[in-house]
Parts: structure tokens; sequence; C-alpha cells
């Protein structure tokens, strides 16, 4: 069985790819991979996804530029998450944060601030 | 709105949980959290998930000892996705390893191949 058939896919046919900055160790983003956007990801360096809410396959920064370079992959034991560690061009999330994650909780009163870092205007990225 | 009904569940109710080592920043496993899952991770400060197969709530560690003590919790910008640093006693993945992204992606030969951390005998460790 090939690599991209050994996968186990959920029932949308998709598995989650957890995104990290390969030199910070920083969670960038997770998003959703289809066997498509697997393949194609691997065989073009550059991390592709198949977007839920929209139903369409994309390439991450493909608006805004902000593309993300494939350093090194790591599957799970289950064979149904793959972790990929990226050079990522400008910011990950689309709010202008290096990371999407960029509100931690605070577990006593439940209030979230914001503690990441911003590193573009959105506004001027993503203007039509 | 209070916080755990602020997030985006899945159709299942879910949300998928990043877990991470707060130190090596390594990232040890992803999970699913219920919005019971969710509230006693951060009442206990041990996480606990859903699990999918086993229909089932469970803590983390429970029949291995393996806990995972909460350190910090990110929200991403959608508000349905959780990044978790823990403090991990043992391993994270039941097949012994530290990580269950034990399995590096050789991405020209599409081979697998292990780089992780074996820290304990599984044979041991889920004996019955």
């Amino acid at each position: 069985m090939n690599f991209y058939d050994s996968l186990k896919y959920d029932s949308q046919g998709l598995i989650p790819a957890v995104i990290q900055d390969a030199k910070t160790k920083e969670v960038l983003m997770v998003a959703y991979m289809n066997k498509e956007a697997l393949k194609t990801t691997v065989e073009t360096g550059k991390t592709h996804f198949w977007s839920r809410s929209r139903q369409k396959f994309w390439l991450k920064g493909e608006s805004s530029g902000h593309t993300q370079s494939v350093k090194k992959m790591f599957l799970d034991c289950d064979l149904d998450t793959v972790v990929i560690l990226v050079e990522q061009i400008g910011g990950a999330c689309h709010e202008g944060y290096m990371s999407c994650f960029f509100r931690e909780l605070d577990q006593k009163t439940l209030e979230l601030k914001v503690t990441g870092k911003k590193v573009f205007d959105e506004k001027d990225v993503y203007k039509k």
C-alpha cells in the first residue's frame, strides 16, 4: 500500500495537520488535508490544505503571500494526524499574528489575553 | 456567554487539542475534547479527553500513570482548536515513545523512519 493510502482519513477524507515553526517550535496553526493536499504538500514543499468552510483546496499563502516551506513531517502512531515543521513567510494567522494561537487562557478567570506576536497588518495584506 | 460555550465544537461536539511539551515544545499528541473534558482539564490541571474510538471520557494516564499537568493553554483565532503546554509524566504515546509523532516521513522515498525517543516499555506499563 502506498503512503498516501495507508493514512487514516476521517469520514470526510481529511486528516488534521499541526503546523509548527521549525525554529521556535511554536504551533502556528491547525488545518486539514485531504489526500490531494497532502500529496501536493510533499511534492511541492509548500503546505496545501482543504478548507472545510470553503470546501476548497488551497495553497497556504495564495492570497497573502505568506507561504510555508516544509522542513520536516512526522506521522503519529495511529496514522491519522501529521505534524509539519515549516519556515513561515510573514505570519500564519489571517488576523496578522505569527500564530493562530495568539490568545492565552487564564485558567482561573477563563479570560483570553492576547500574548502572541503581531507581525503584519491584516488590512494591508488581505485588501481586495 | 461563558468561555466553554463560546468555543466552536464540531458536529460531534468536539475540538482538537494539540498537546505540546512545555519545555521542549515537542508536539506529544493530538486528541479530542468535548466541553466536559475541557472543563475538567481546566479545573483539575490534568488533561482529560473524549475518546472517539471508545466513546468514553478519559483522564490521560488513567491506566499508565502517565498524566499531563497543564502549564499553559492557548486558543486559536477561530476558537475551534486548543494548544495545551504540559509537563508529561513518562511518555505520551501508548507505544512507549515520548511523543506519538515518533516517525518522520522521508519526503523523497515516502518511507517512515523512527526518530522519536522511546521512554518506557509499553508491555510493562499496559500489562493487564
